[in-house]
């Protein structure tokens, strides 16, 4: 039998990391690294340092592997499934290879593993296909806990709806705007499209990490900024991930 | 200058705990614990656990108060504005009373601070009434993430949305549940009226206690099992906290 812990480890700060995720990184014999290129560099290096600053002795290592990329053309739900796919296999050759029966292996998932991410689909997939894998999920501070904690922000009004939603879907008018909304996934500024200047957002990029970046006020007056923050930001930093909160006027509901 | 920590502790797991909460445990002077009543008895005894189990000095102290109970009857967003100016009132009393100038205050939030939760907006009206208070938000573990970490489930379809809300608004229809929506606030047992008898239900209570109870499975099979347990359980504790998820069935999307 071979254990795979998946560990939610936080958006981007360190001190995001839980107690239960602390004793899991103590408890791994091997972690599995899948490199994403070189704009995720910076988000590797912030792995092998949560390793290093929590793990309280050397007897763990390190496996890496280039982790396959999504086709961007075509279909996106089958595209997934494709890159899913790739992983998969690419997961239970690694698992095979360098983990020993007996052993504990460890995916850092970033965030917390329950929110667009793959591993637990992949993981289960695995896991149904009949190796002899046990399987933990160790639960992290989201990009969007971050996000409103950093705003001082509630994410629902009183009583009121919250829907977690891709740019993807904002941009295709998919949204439930009357309530708060947030977004994640937005490469194409989806909130530039809405028709609701007195909506209130709350944005930010590289939330926890030394970078991070915060703008909030009604649409209508910061989305102009943001877009001009975001691009500078990216250009800078070769890449970004941002998220934010939508939210209907105060007093409408609250 | 006086500081309030709003302190997000998880929702039930110790070990859910942030390395940042813990910073922030020990900076702390005064805990500020508003008790609920004996039904909450034994949440109160885990605040007071957590404070011992993660303060590595004891130069801090207590102050209890009973809270403000809300006005079961009426409308319900106008009984929580007045139970929030009440908590208000309370807590700028024991903000002059018991915490000194230069002294850091901390209230203990329930699983995430951004989540159904009055401690934030009942902070900032007092921070903007003109009282010297600075005070900080740091996120905790809310008990979604419990839930989908212990069923081991994502909580999106692939791209998929999230929704949020409330057993009151999923009772009224107000759901989409076209997509995943998780149910937080459930005092009715709402899943009852739900007519997607293919919905796929994962459902939770005192996640992350040893009274941890889970159930998952296709919502028509499982429905009335749900709520016998909850049934016995809430008789057997004198009070339950459950939440959960309602996905529509793998296959539809995934
Ligand atoms: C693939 S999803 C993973 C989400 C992750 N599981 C979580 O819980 O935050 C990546 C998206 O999360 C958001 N995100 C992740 N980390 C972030 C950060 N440090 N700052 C801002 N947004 C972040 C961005 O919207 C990004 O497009
Ligand atoms: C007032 S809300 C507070 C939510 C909290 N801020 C959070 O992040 O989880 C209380 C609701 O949260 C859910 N909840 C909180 N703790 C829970 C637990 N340990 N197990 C199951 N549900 C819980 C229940 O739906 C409950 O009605």
């Amino acid at each position: 039998m071979k254990t795979l812990l998946i560990i939610g480890i936080g958006a981007g700060n360190p001190e995001h990391l839980t107690v239960q995720a602390i004793h899991a990184l103590n408890r791994t014999d091997v972690f599995f690294l899948l490199d994403k290129g070189s704009a995720k560099q910076k988000l590797m290096h912030l792995r092998r340092a949560i390793c290093e600053r929590y793990i309280d002795h050397r007897r763990y290592r390190f496996v890496e592997a280039a982790s396959p990329e999504r086709d961007r053309g075509g279909d996106y739900t089958a595209s997934v499934h494709a890159l899913n796919q790739a992983k998969q296999r690419l997961l239970e050759r690694l698992l095979d290879e360098q983990l020993a029966d007996g052993e504990c292996g460890a995916l850092l998932v970033w965030g917390d593993p329950s929110l667009y991410d793959s591993t637990l689909r992949i993981v289960q997939a695995i896991a149904a296909g009949g190796r002899e894998l046990e399987y933990e999920v160790i639960p992290g501070i989201s990009s969007i806990q971050a996000l409103a904690a950093s705003h001082k922000v509630a994410l629902n009004r009183i009583g009121g709806p919250v829907e977690i939603t891709t740019g993807r879907r904002l941009a295709q008018g998919q949204a439930n705007t009357a309530g708060s909304v947030v977004v994640m996934l937005d490469g194409e500024n989806a909130y530039q499209h809405l028709q609701a200047p007195d909506e209130h957002i709350y944005w930010g990029a590289y939330l926890g990490t030394e970078d991070e970046i915060l703008i909030a006020g009604k649409l209508a007056d910061v989305a102009e900024q943001i877009e001009q923050v975001r691009q500078a930001a990216r250009r800078a930093n070769g890449w970004i991930m941002d998220t934010y909160l939508l939210q209907p006027p105060p007093g409408d509901e609250d």
